[in-house]
């Protein structure tokens, strides 16, 4: 099921600034149980994004209803994906002064759940440095595309993405918090990466414990003196790494703190 | 008139990754007098950029049956874009293993031909740094976007646009050359910018006229030492600089030079 503007449809105009000049944001969520998890925190970070990019942000109401009707009738665990675009638009990289933006929302399957705890490996692709885009989910993902190849190429559970500068940033589809001398870490995005919105809800979740942390930045050649590290998602909620290219790392006392904390803050299937 | 995989349509598939992911690259080619011209530069450039990264090539012999079409009743000049994806796929940025690729060709009119030499100015946009990504016209332009913003609000000709090192690497949508010292230079591109098809024909051209110059950077806080500069791409040839941020340039002798071989090279609209 999928909704482009509100009408059931599988295709977009070909003229589609999306498609043609990576024009747009997107959002993965959580369908569990028949609710979508964190709907609010995903429309306030799209809101966000649109207006650091002058997208027209259609309003909560509408997406609220798209997703409503792209749940309904869904299987009781899948992804929602929502995109933005800015919609139609002439030849030319300038946006039209009139651009009304578009609206995909579309189901999909839960993926298999993977193992509770993942072997990572270091991917050779590094993320670029941009001051414009750090942080945001736009469409033009296709570092994070190379980046997943090759960690289906070497059989990982996921990879580690290092900037141009070595510093470990997020793997190809999760952020990552690691645990330094006792402190609960995650780096920092303003040049790269993208700012998860179960990022955001870990750094919170964190805090209101009282657990030492925020945002540092991660060495590559720093990697060897942490003790663990988790990656997030909002599909996925929080996952131990268990190795990093074949070093085994500490159980995760981090990730079974944030368990029934999460759990209470929307990601119920982690309880 | 648009084809997309060969048949005449305005849409695509909502699943195509080029629209989700950017996973694909793109040509802007010069029709002119019912020939476009360069194709082959253009096609050897998506070929390449394809291998770079994994995408199917469907040939030169089907783009080129593809483009026939598409110019065939054509106005004398226009201009026709050419994508390439690597069509459609599930969720998620791990690319398909048997994935069978897409094809847009589209006819899209000539714009207004503007003033014979430019007016810059600099975009605060500044382009990221990405090895992986490089020189390729992949569909990821979000930045080219928010500068392409920047100048129409402005209201200048064109802008220049600068890596987060502070180097003049490109405008929006054109190459650029500089004279220096009596030699003419272009920005290298391995780690952002897109190597243009004129660009490419344009450094052939100098180094055939015997014209002493390459590829050099060129640092912003060194732009008032260059005499020079034109911009350059497969739609408009070459258009010399006349002002950047209101400090007028020379006028071009490094463009009157270039004109004729240009022309004789299949840059016919320039002659």
């Amino acid at each position: 099921m999928m909704l482009v503007d509100g009408r059931e449809a599988d295709t977009v105009s070909a003229r589609d600034r999306g498609l043609n000049y990576g024009d747009g944001l997107f959002e993965t969520m959580r369908l569990h149980a028949g609710r979508v998890h964190l709907l609010p925190r995903h429309l306030a970070r799209l809101r966000a994004g649109c207006a650091r990019l002058a997208l027209p942000y259609p309003g909560d109401a509408l997406l609220e209803a798209d997703v409503a009707r792209v749940v309904a009738g869904a299987p009781a665990d899948a992804i929602v994906r929502l995109v933005l675009t800015r919609g139609d638009g002439g030849r030319g990289y300038a946006p039209p002064r009139d651009a009304k933006g578009r609206r995909i929302v579309a189901l999909h399957p839960l993926p298999p759940p993977g193992p509770p705890a993942l072997s990572v490996g270091i991917c050779g692709t590094r993320l670029g440095h941009s001051a414009a885009l750090g942080g945001l989910k736009h469409l033009g993902r296709l570092e994070q595309v190379l980046a997943a190849d090759e960690v289906a190429a070497a059989g990982w559970d996921e990879g580690l993405m290092l900037d141009a500068g070595g510093h470990v940033v997020e793997a190809t589809r999760h952020n990552l918090f690691f645990v330094r001398a006792g402190r609960v870490l995650t780096p920092p995005l303003a040049a790269c990466g993208v700012a998860g919105v179960m990022r955001g809800l870990v750094l919170e979740t964190l805090a209101a414990l009282g657990v030492p942390g925020g945002q540092e930045p991660l060495r590559y050649d720093a990697l060897d003196e942490i003790q663990e590290m988790f990656l997030c998602n909002a599909v996925v909620g929080v996952r131990p790494v268990k190795s990093i290219a074949g070093r085994a790392l500490d159980a995760g006392w981090a990730v079974a703190r944030l368990r029934q904390p999460l759990a209470a803050a929307g990601v119920a299937w982690l309880a």
